[in-house]
């Protein structure tokens, strides 16, 4: 869509998704939160906690888009192995974080405690913290990837830290209109008009409600003159299935 | 942790998912239903309508897991890419399906209309169709990839009507148990339990619940009889750390 776009991969890690066992919510606020920002969420993957899946994931992402976000696996317990394979990704060490550490030493604990919460100060070398409003311990990044929480409010937190401070590309603005009409009653015209604006992004979403099909019509792109002028061709085509546009949105 | 089980990849396809606008609700019910069926999913991929992304997942996931199963993009516009893709991907061509065909013909409509909804007929050669009880167009399946729709009521009823017709493995049961203890107040007890239970996976998650925190800790495994040991190591670490076990669950 664009040479120029800023791109991310978005790593979700953790079992407890991939058995169902938890519904993940942190890529849609990731991939809204970067499309604010300018950053375009290019592919995810839900990848189990095992080492070498983990490694070989944060590689492939790590050297295919711009910036790389994983959540999931930086707590105090066994299962918790991100840092130790970000390292192993970059092949460098794990070391302990001064400032992580002296933020954990300042609540008090018996020696077992302290001893498991001193496992989050281990990050590999290099590391630069992400802060964590949420006042637990920091996530981190090393080069173009970002090791946050798996916990929603924490993510969120972590994610929010990083406002201004990555690379931005042209923010991708949407239209998108409604229509009571199987996506068939306007595919042919929605394919001429598509092929007309190659710049943009047309999709075609079905959806049944108030027991009628309808078919939300969504447009994608980075320049606001193409977008409206997409938007007027869709709603002529629309007008012209015999059907009212409804519930236009600008985005 | 089973060297017999039957594994599962899944495949989500749009960009609508990716650029947030729709939060993906489907590789929860697939992980939960394809669980209940003795088949694991060891992984998860967000893929964009970009023919050559679609179609090198899923040639790599067809040849790592025993079964893929791909949703999103087998309506009739222009972005539905994905029964071409996988034509592409296992290098046959597309055929028109006469079972489908018959099926969109018993609806009558315009010429333009017709022609459209074709397009839903068109599968890769080979392909066996997956029924939908939905009334829509069916799904299909080529070799080990079964191709279903993004919305979540189609997609559900076209993967009930496999029930039965899948190889299954052992069932992954779980026992789960919470308590109000940060993670690093057990820390080192799961550890140690996680070592001596190899075969069964342990996994920590925090919450915070009524203004505290607590650990939710969950067994996973095949065994039923060493999910029932753990599960009674776990309950005693919690003790052991002053706390009370509580909504004990066997899944």
């Amino acid at each position: 869509m664009d040479d120029q776009a800023v791109t991310a991969c978005v790593l979700i890690i953790g079992n407890e998704i991939l058995s169902g066992r938890t519904q993940d919510v942190n890529l849609n606020h990731i991939a809204l939160t970067l499309g604010e920002w300018g950053i375009q969420v290019r592919e995810a993957r839900v990848v189990p906690d095992v080492e070498s899946a983990i490694v070989d994931a944060v590689n492939y992402a790590r050297t295919t888009y711009d910036y790389v976000f994983t959540t999931g696996g930086i707590g105090p317990t066994h299962d918790d192995i991100t840092a130790d394979c970000i390292a192993r990704a970059f092949d460098v060490p794990i070391v302990i974080n001064d400032t992580i550490a002296e933020l954990i030493r300042q609540r008090p604990a018996p020696p077992d405690v302290m001893e498991a919460r001193m496992r989050m100060a281990r990050v590999p070398e290099g590391a630069v913290l992400v802060d964590n409003a949420t006042g637990g311990p920091p996530g981190f990044r090393v080069d173009n990837v970002f090791v946050m929480a798996g916990i929603p409010g924490v993510m969120q937190a972590m994610l929010a830290s990083l406002d201004g401070k990555l690379r931005r590309g042209a923010v991708v603005r949407s239209r998108s209109v409604t229509a009571f009409l199987g996506e068939s009653q306007i595919a042919g015209a929605l394919r001429e008009i598509q092929d007309r604006y190659p710049q943009v992004d047309l999709g075609s979403y079905p959806f049944f409600r108030k027991d009628r099909y309808g078919t939300s019509l969504v447009m994608r792109g980075t320049d606001e003159t193409l977008l409206d002028e997409m938007l007027e061709a869709v709603k002529a085509a629309i007008i012209e299935a015999g059907e009212t546009p409804q519930d236009v949105h600008h985005g």
